[in-house]
């Protein structure tokens, strides 16, 4: 084994003040939800594969248990909240919690990560616009008390790309190009992809890669290009969805993307993703999603959800200089074995002291020196001794 | 897919008061370290499988990434912290704290975890018997702190097993033998596996499954049975130990097993574990592994950890009703959307509220009749109103 390379792709160890503030950040996020009154949920990593076979199973880590049937890690948290919800008699409707980690094999040169920990909500049951309400303000309130800075809400729909496809009669191979022009906004591919069609949809698709931005502008500038009457409802959805928002957070910055799709092909309705400067990509995401209970054989339940993925916002939040700093030390307690009732009461009394589990007073100093601490102090049978303080042996 | 065989072997969702209650426990173990100034280490879930090859494969979860190299999923926290510590620059000594899933790929029948949860600390480059002392009191005090009623400590000797091994020229299958009956307590094999050694230690291995209990009384009598002077040293550490843990912490109910081998082969010095009343297992495990270091290519370094499996902890804690409720709600909140800003001011001002998110005043009573929630008020355009009291429509 080479040792050097001794990482799987896209993984990585946090250590010390990283992994602090990480488990910090979790905590606060799950205390906010718990007080907005979210009830928590836990589902395990390992998942039969059936669990997500609406997805693409290209980027799943998949293998086999005992009895060779195919298990995978979860690449995401909502499909298994959905199969508890949808197998199991829990009451709806229910908001739920959650935070755990999730998988994509994703291949060693995307960069991306492999394994990272998701934290969000699910309201399901809630056919009600107020469900979209409470995710974007959590979201919204959320990277405020993060102290996220330049945080952008963008907003766009799910039924919006449906309709378009429905209009243009796109499916398979097709669609998935279409999907993809969309997601990397290419326009000069969007031009060519668009020739297909009738002049006044090959003029507004080729407009879509560049349709996003301030929220009222570009609502307008898309109702003044669109092909037909009926693509007009997502749109008006998502500009009342703005206006409620800005009424009860006038200063969160709302934008929209016309051409919006998310990776995940469950949602139905209102979708939106969560930016800020420094941030590579997105970092919070989310939307209605009524069709999902389809998948485990029950019929439309209504439902909404709103996922955070916590590793990217600290890297925000550490690029900020957001996250803390350890606090320092300036006593290390050696002891005595016959000492420790001393030594441990002496610790517990003084919280800026440590204790050295080194066995000679030698040990102890240096270790001092080493790290910075100002003073040692000595419990031995003759009781408490100062024995260094910085710079000189005492 | 038959929705309801709908869960891996060995996996459980948590749900609600339950994983409120797990979430919980991790938090009050982690703020229990990071008082004593342990520093948190977080690896990946996945890692080459050659970070675990020193232990059986069998029970492993593994599989193949995108370029063909083995994975597993972690079935310990010890041996990936391990690679970090000794396959990175980092200065030791170093005491560090974790936790986060583990995984056993344990058959069907065997009614194990084969996902659970485990925290602890792991205190490296550590050779003085204070590191063993933080363990257990750790240990001890985390269980006070946690109310866990008729809490036992047993400590045992890796050493002693090692020095066994060496003395009847044990190894390969004849060890695995003997391992399992010391492990299984099965006094009659023991009994048949003994008669191929001279009578002294014939002697001494049919006593063994049977010397545990209370310290002093079972470690003389095993000292009137060895077969070795040699064996005399690992049972004084024992004592030692015993002896000091019990003048500082003199009401934790300790004991000993003289026979006691863990599962995970890597320890060297004193081992623990930590049993209760209505636990199943042992909840609690740890000891000295001065030798882990050479698998990863480096020379001796000492270390001690502590395990923690905070499911069964959270068992026993059930079991014992000492998992708290949830705070009941008295007022659901209705509210028209446009009248949100205010319905969430007093959201806000209302502890025992919580804001209902369905659309009409009808679903939202029928919701509180059905949780029996007392109170249902309602934010309209013309201001607050109460709609219905616990038994009536107002």
């Amino acid at each position: 084994m080479n040792w050097n390379l001794n990482l799987p792709t896209g993984t990585r160890d946090k250590l010390f003040r990283e992994a602090e503030a990480a488990h910090k950040l979790e905590n606060t996020v799950l205390d906010f939800f718990k007080e907005r009154d979210f009830m928590r949920i836990e589902t395990p990593i390992i998942e039969f594969e059936d669990v997500f076979s609406s997805e693409t199973k290209e980027t799943h880590y998949r293998f086999f248990d005992e009895k060779g049937r195919l298990l995978a890690l979860r690449p995401d948290m909502t499909l298994p909240i959905g199969r508890v919800v949808h197998t199991t008699g829990v009451h709806l409707p229910l908001k739920l919690s959650y935070s755990g980690k999730i998988f994509r094999a994703n291949a060693g040169f995307s960069g991306d990560r492999n394994e990272e920990t998701q934290a969000g909500i699910e309201l399901i049951g809630y056919g009600s616009k107020k469900a979209e309400i409470e995710c974007l303000l959590s979201g919204i309130r959320l990277m405020q008390t993060l102290a996220i800075p330049d945080f952008q809400m963008e907003l766009g729909h799910a039924g919006f790309y449906e309709l378009l496809l429905q209009k243009l009669h796109l499916s398979g191979q097709a669609e998935n190009e279409f999907r993809s022009l969309l997601q990397n906004k290419s326009l000069s591919e969007m031009q060519a992809f668009s020739e297909q069609f009738e002049p006044k949809w090959a003029r507004f698709l080729c407009a879509l890669p560049r349709l996003f931005g301030e929220v009222h502008p570009t609502i307008l500038e898309a109702k003044a290009l669109l092909p037909d009457e009926e693509l007009n409802a997502p749109l008006d959805e998502i500009l009342e969805m703005a206006t409620i928002i800005q009424q009860v957070e006038p200063n969160a910055s709302l934008l929209v993307d016309i051409g919006l799709v998310q990776e995940l092909r469950y949602y139905t309705g209102l979708i939106f993703r969560g930016f800020a400067s420094f941030a590579a990509d997105y970092f919070l995401s989310g939307g209605r999603y009524d069709r999902l209970s389809e998948h485990f054989g029950q019929t439309k339940v209504p439902a909404v959800g709103l996922a955070l993925h916590l590793d990217s916002i600290l890297a925000v939040k550490e690029r900020h200089g957001l996250t803390e700093k350890f606090s320092k030390k300036e006593i290390l307690i050696h002891y005595d074995v016959t000492e420790l009732k001393m030594a441990e009461r002496y610790y517990a009394e003084h919280p800026e002291s440590v204790l050295s589990f080194l066995d000679s007073e030698r040990e102890s100093i240096a270790f001092a020196r080493k790290w910075d601490i100002g003073t040692v102090v000595s419990f031995q049978k003759e009781g408490l001794k100062v024995i260094f303080e910085r710079g000189e042996r005492v």
